[in-house]
């Protein structure tokens, strides 16, 4: 590793660097990253986006006593070199190592811990609001991109910021789009702002001009400041942020160092809520993430093996089927990539809604789109999906709109780690009435599950991990019903939920084994033929055992009243799963082909 | 019923009145709601300060083609005497009656069902997209109070409006203050909008004024006029919604008919989006509910006996606890009444966050004020509540930060009806790790579980309903540790999960009685104990089946290797609880001391 890295412990580290040293450490960081990322995976393009400002955040305020709050949190791996992580840093998303956001639990420098979007404004309030009530004395910046800033809840903590007014530092870290392409009117506002930045050469000038005008002067002038700065932000068409009570600052180039570091050093003693807005570049400093960010957002390590992913099937289906029925509608919060809506949005622009980062509109526009006659598919990744529940039961299925909702991510997600577990998904959908849930075993199976889908006249979810690797012929996909993969002569059978589940399944010997295409209906009638004394049901799910498949069937079985057969669930303890490697997941789960057999051997011997 | 009222039937009534009949109309809708509600309950308020709005917008546009959407749906009590439900009005929040909501299934002109606030923005972009693109013709309304304006979700569908551009009619119905108090930026922001009506007069001699100005004149113009409307918007300072892309009319008086009807006809034809301000009273007609419409807002039946509220138990003890524990602090998304945290906002004004409609927030709010030293409760519905659950899971549950989370009206909720059922809360707490859950059986029981909330450090949920009957004494809070309340020799133990379930089996004869004060953990103990060969555990709870408190109980049992006890759940099935009242709803689910007798006897006669 560079020496100039390996030199920084700490921010006190920095602060002793010069100016020209400083710039040194930055290129000595984007190597580093762009190094290490390529090896381990991650996400390259926002990181080096930030290089600077993390940079100048740590030599102008004093972590940990200041607390530094990532949004996201994809763009801090420089804040984790900087902060006694350095010799860790190539551990970075695996198990062991380092995690790929800011964890608590990680380090003291982490003050909270970062993974969904849209959360930094509020926590950075909470703890204004701690420290006022303790009369203690730090500093509380939140670092927000303009991606994040379009999910409601930073909406509702600007709105708090503003009316509170207490001390503290938004940074608008904008670097012109998020996720996917930037989207909505936020980011059309945002590019106002940039093309504004001659204020400070008109301003005198100006109210000297209006200032002039006989009689109607005075009161143009009261009128344009109202506020103490109001002809600032007339002339800058600002209004927006200085309108919710947060001082406007900006915007700034956010890969100049020098600039960067007096002007936060300066806004550093306001003494209300101050946003500072900073334009950067995804990917800086890297020329393939540099001129397509969007898909070095997240970067699969160098040893990635290709594989076959779930996303490819739903973008090659809704293409076709989109040819031929023209209700069909896509709908992304901000992961078109992510989530294999890309191809669709470019062959059917019109068709297509990137919301942002907008997990709750996103499912009520759904819900509404299928009221008026449209065929919506929703596709998002399970962990962000955690933001809608209460749409998905209030707007969607109390009124049993035929929203279809294609869960990418779910199960164990692997390097993300803990923040992003697709594992809860199947605990918080099956409670909700009229919600219809499957999950494919692998692509063919999706496929047939999705031309189900046209033709279903109801909530759907349909949840899936990244990718699968078989591919077996799919029989026709029948409501409620689930398919008899293997039959045996056994008083075992493994009821397995989902592609990892059979996969683990698939490998045993001497049970019979059940494709649980239905999560929700459960296939009654063959669940009712399997409940019988003497026999064993292994439920396999990739998901928390509470609230999961295991205890409908569970549920299910106690509810006949003669002497059923015994459920032995499989899938993952009441635990939070901070885990940075899928199969070490599965393993430590027991969705294991050598767990599975020797629950049977061991049920078989008994006998 | 009055004449005037029973004469229309429906909007195309209406239109064939004069102006004056109209307002004579007015007039008698008042009467009738303070007339009705007085008897039913209801949403008194809201509805008072809405009449000349629904009355306008009906006159105006050509529902059911076009879709009017109430956001909240308090307010429509007016929208459903027009559209033919004025025979059926006294059965307002009754079973066999009407909801006291916009619901789908009740009525062709309520194009959505509504009850959460914040979600008519979506759901009118929704049906905009899909009129579009089905190239149908009709005009979509969405009225939102200034309330729900400070939910997350509107300003993501704002955002998303401004930037599709398409025609649609925002009406922001501004009361002045949302259920409680007015709170937040954009409460601020309104108000400034609201004193500045003066921009007809000025804008022309301005114009002329600062075009006047030699060299700088046209550059100031420029700058000031980017957009058509440019020295309108900057003059008003109402950049805001203009910045956003939707075109801002207003203020107008929301009481005055005839401004309304002419401003709504003359806006209709604008092709873009529009957001209209109307200045509205709550309560206005009503001189109790005017001068208080905070304790107006809901209003019980006049024959409403006097209760034991689980909130005024909170109240009690917030307050003699905050005066003794700096760190204390209260949180609740605009439902101080409602929570009991009024008389605390008073005592203690900076110690109370009321962070408007913006459950989202409040939760991480909480877990970083945690975080940063203080004890936050934060006091929430059930149902809404709902709109947290990532934010319970990421922000709180993954960092292990003591948020005790004050869940009230939790189980059936009675005439609010399906869309503010709290029975889903233990299905979607359950599967979080780290949560902590219990259930009091009275009010002296939650006065010791908050009691016990100020030690533990952790994420702790307390659930309960409205309120309670008897007060028993109430021993010590151990964690994780159950109650027996009665002990007999039966083969049978009743598990009661809370107040209302414990209170049916207090009825009964020949089992014994656990109050099951923790819903997680479960007592591993005394479950234990129970768990044994021929005996029948009764799990009893105000809650959904699927993911609630018996499959735990039942996964627990069947856990086990030995044969043991025979599970069986009462709760709600898997369907909306579609219910007006608290004791049909239990009556339907079987918490009753009836059943409960019924499946005791029935399973000790087979012994």
């Amino acid at each position: 590793m560079d020496a100039r890295i390996e030199q920084i412990h700490s921010p006190s580290d920095l602060k002793r660097l010069s100016r020209r040293e400083l710039s040194e450490y930055c290129v000595a960081l984007r190597t580093c990253i762009i190094e290490t990322v390529t090896q381990t995976g991650g996400h390259l393009a926002s990181a080096l986006g930030a290089v600077e400002l993390a940079v100048a955040l740590h030599y102008v305020f004093d972590a940990p006593k200041d607390k530094i709050l990532w949004d996201v949190g994809h763009q801090a791996y420089v804040h984790k070199l900087i902060t006694g992580r350095a010799d860790r840093f190539a551990s970075l998303r695996t198990n062991g190592g380092i995690s790929g956001f800011p964890k608590m639990s990680e380090s003291e420098y982490d003050a909270f811990t970062m993974g969904h979007a849209s959360t930094s404004l509020s926590v950075g309030l909470g703890y204004v609001r701690a420290r006022d009530r303790l009369k203690q004395d730090y500093q509380v910046v939140s670092v927000i991109g303009d991606g994040a800033l379009t999910g409601g809840m930073a909406f509702e903590a600007l709105n708090d910021i503003g009316a509170y007014g207490a001390k503290m530092l938004i940074v608008l870290n904008d670097n012109k789009m998020s996720i996917s392409q930037n989207v909505g009117a936020m980011s059309k506002y945002l590019n106002k702002l940039r093309v504004s930045k001659r204020y400070s050469k008109l301003k005198s000038t100006v109210k000297k001009g209006v200032l002039g005008i006989p009689l109607f002067g005075q009161n143009i002038y009261k009128a344009l400041g109202k506020t103490k700065d109001g002809l600032r932000a007339v002339l800058q068409q600002n209004k927006m942020f200085e309108q919710m009570g947060i001082r406007y600052f900006g915007p700034i180039d956010g890969h100049d160092l020098s600039d960067l570091i007096s002007t936060l050093s300066r806004i550093k003693e306001e003494t209300g809520p101050v946003l500072l807005h900073i334009v950067t570049e995804k990917g800086k400093g890297d020329p393939n993430a540099q001129s397509d960010p969007s898909h070095f957002h997240g970067v699969s390590p160098s040893s990635a093996a290709q594989e076959n992913t779930f996303s490819s099937v739903v973008s090659d289906f809704l293409c076709q089927e989109a040819e031929k029925d023209e209700r069909i509608t896509a709908i992304t919060a901000a992961m078109a990539y992510g989530t294999g809506l890309d191809k669709f949005s470019e062959r059917f622009p019109d068709r297509f809604c990137d919301v942002g980062i907008a997990e709750e509109h996103a499912v009520t526009l759904s819900a509404a789109m299928a009221a008026g006659g449209l065929k919506p598919y929703f596709a998002v990744y399970s962990t962000f999906l955690q933001r809608g529940f209460d749409q998905i039961l209030h707007d969607v299925c109390i009124n049993k709109l035929p929203v279809t909702f294609l869960i990418d991510r779910a199960g164990a997600v692997g390097s993300d780690g803990v923040t992003h577990q697709g594992i809860y998904d199947l605990s918080y959908l099956l409670p909700i009435p009229n919600m219809t849930v499957l999950t494919p075993k692998d692509g063919n199976e999706l496929r047939g599950m999705l031309e189900f889908s046209l033709t279903f006249n109801g909530p759907l979810a349909i949840r899936y991990p990244k990718s699968y690797t078989d591919n077996a012929p799919c029989s026709l996909i029948d409501y409620g019903k689930w398919e008899k993969v293997r039959n045996e002569k056994s008083s075992v059978t493994i009821l397995a939920a989902g592609n990892r589940a059979l996969q683990a399944a698939m490998g045993t010997k001497g049970a019979s084994i059940v494709n649980a295409r239905f999560i929700k209906p459960l296939d009654a009638e063959m669940l009712s033929s399997l409940n019988k004394e003497n026999t064993l049901l292994i439920t396999v799910e990739d998901n928390a055992l509470c609230g999961g498949f295991g205890e409908a069937v569970l549920s299910y079985v106690s509810h006949s009243t003669k002497i059923g057969a015994k459920v032995q669930r499989i899938g993952y303890e009441d635990a939070f799963l901070d885990n940075y490697s899928v199969s070490d997941s599965l393993q430590a789960a027991g969705i294991t082909t050598q767990n599975l057999q020797s629950i049977i051997d061991s049920f078989t011997a008994k006998e």
